[in-house]
């Protein structure tokens, strides 16, 4: 987790001009040195662990990452050079706490699969009418699909969405409020929907794990008691039979 | 289903010149066939089913969808040739966890009744208002009542509120703000409170559903069980009397 | 109910140009008859419960929308003649579900009374400093205290926070950032707070008012069935000593 | 706590340049009495409590807001004498009401601990990646971590994100909403989990606090209920047998 930490801090050091000029090739060498620590970890848990270590979510999460980080990257793309950042997310595999957020995070997910799906399907609907509807008069906002898909997600996060966009189209189609405005509401209460799906489940979640398991133990101890008592007038009620 | 997504995609891809100029003509007529089923399926449900088809929410839905791709569209109306794309909304009604999505969203709503009455009143008198005091040098904004309507939703969205809008309409009423603050807090205080009024409503569906049939259970047990341990007693007690 | 409704039309048609021209002297004629309509409604409710009338809140409220009306508007004050809208207010003293929402929302207010001072309180604070800090400079938004609170609400809702105010001050003050991304972050906290105290205190009141009735009732029946049990031990208890 | 509000109008006034021409000298004078008073009233609680006035919190609190005002203010240094104004927020360690909600967002802060430290994960990695990707052409933005940290902070608060910054980065680097989007949901999300959080966690203690209190009192009846029965019956039933 330290070398997680310092190879963070080589990379942060990195993006700095001055530093890289005066002590640029110590900076390369401690992040490959970092590199190598990391390769020589996953190997030996690869060799120890053989194909089990694949079965497993966060071995593979960090094997894919330091994968990232071997492909050579004196090709010129920057952009991997910008992945091998992507490294320090190991210490989200290897601090518990931060994992257990993590895993929260992504078990939350496929609750709210149906809205995402949704989702897309108002987005899509939504491209492609706006493309049709604006495509001709704006061509760098809904000019293709591609377009109006990231101007339509803009509009939903409300940025700029009439000033900058909403404005200067109604100005050619003063109708067009008539498509934003019910898209703006429609997006807006899904997204609210998810949130508050998403309350309910943890909520539920939270008073299931804690408030029944004591609950539980009243009721079966109120069960026992009662039990125990319709024994016990049993057995009263039968001796002075005999 | 499978008819409803391809259609999708071909309604997309007319949306690219490339490929519209390419193959065009072929893209047309697999839209004509697909419109041909829908048509054909809708057709078969209504004689099979007669009027009880125009009972269920989610036929009339099918049937006005479909029915708008019928009205012919070589009018250059493209509005209506972009609506033709509602089509995949179909998906919905055919896919059941998005039916049940949209189906909660739609059961929401009435509960959210008086709340969205009461931010229409808010609306309106805000926009009398807002025409009243600035229509007169903000023609653009404030000149008429669906103007100042359109505005006062960019400004509860708080879009560019106060540098689009307020800033300059401060510089000619400098008092501008004691009108748009409150309103941006009244509104934002509705929203919020629609909000709550959702999440508490889900969470007490949530909560009756699940945790009360069980605890409902556990209550009628130990009624029951008190009562035959009054009636052992009592038969109990009767005998030694006689 | 209508009266109120129909004047509420009448209004917002004195926003429009070509309407009063045409017939503005039938809408004045109108908005007067309505007028005299509810002065004459207040009239007979105050001569008929007398001093009783100004103990309900909502009579007040009816006294003093009609009351604002009665001001002479022919001042030239345009805000008094905007501020006749307001009647329209009344029809939510009238219909019942919007008296309950707003009834609704005022109550929820004085439980947040302690965040809404301490939100006050870091608004002066805030205010002050940056008056102090950045007036001289930027006098146009923060050259009083009053610019200052009006700019602060405003990068409180995050309008234009960062590219409208605080980039250019960075521009001559470069540390500017640890004053306003601080001040995001409290009132974003505490707004957010708010909401979560909005949404505990309506859960909880949904959960009392009804889950506990049904307990409640549950718990009694218990206790009863309990005591009812001990006597008839009781009772059989005590003849055999005999 | 008369004295703190006191010294809160005079700081405020201090803003006002009128008011300081007219009668600047008085004012100063007032404050310097103010802050005496402040200093008294520390020194006499630290001579009265000694070594233990450092163990409260809020002791602390007050002590360190009174010893800013404190340093000397005469070396131009503009910014200390804007944190005088922060003596204000000794009105929140005397006020009771005020003192609650503030401890019950310090206490929120910690079950958040791990939320807040993936952000800062989050944060870093993309601010070295926007450094790196964007940074050749975009200095103003992304020219170095601590400007790339701030672009992103604004992004992530949805303000001009699209218009003021990922368009025209768009512009050089047609695919950098690759990076922007996932960026804006992911923090959003996490945001949103944040929220999420609090709102379960402040159901809960309320939760706990108050219907459980009940919830076990009813319990522990009903168990004492139990046992006084099985005596009764087991006493009855050891009599005959005699």
């Amino acid at each position: 987790m330290g070398v997680i930490l310092f190879n963070a801090v080589i990379l942060g050091l990195e993006t700095s001009d001055e530093v890289m000029a005066e002590v640029g090739s110590l900076i390369l060498l401690l992040d490959k040195v970092c590199l190598g620590i990391f390769v020589i970890e996953i190997a030996i848990k690869l060799y120890g662990r053989g194909m089990d270590f694949f079965k497993r979510g966060w071995s593979i999460f960090d094997f894919v990452i330091v994968a990232i980080s071997l492909i050579p990257a004196t090709q010129g793309l920057s952009v991997l050079r910008a992945l091998r950042i992507l490294r320090l997310l190991r210490v989200v595999s290897v601090a518990p706490s931060l994992r257990r957020v993590v895993e929260g995070l992504v078990n939350a997910l496929p609750g709210m699969g149906s809205v995402f799906l949704l989702m897309g399907v108002i987005f899509y609907i939504a491209s492609v009418m706006a493309t049709k509807l604006f495509g001709a008069d704006f061509p760098q906002w809904f000019g293709t699909l591609g377009r109006s898909g990231y101007s339509l997600f803009q509009i939903m996060t409300l940025e700029s969405w009439s000033m900058g966009i909403v404005r200067p189209v109604m100005e050619v189609y003063p109708y067009a409020w008539m498509f934003f405005v019910p898209f703006i509401m429609v997006t807006t209460f899904a997204v609210v929907n998810l949130l508050v799906g998403l309350i309910v489940n943890s909520m539920q979640d939270a008073h299931h794990e804690e408030s029944n398991e004591q609950t539980n133990t009243y009721r079966d101890e109120v069960m026992s008691r009662l039990t125990d008592l319709e024994n016990l007038i049993k057995a009263q009620n039968t001796p002075p039979k005999r």
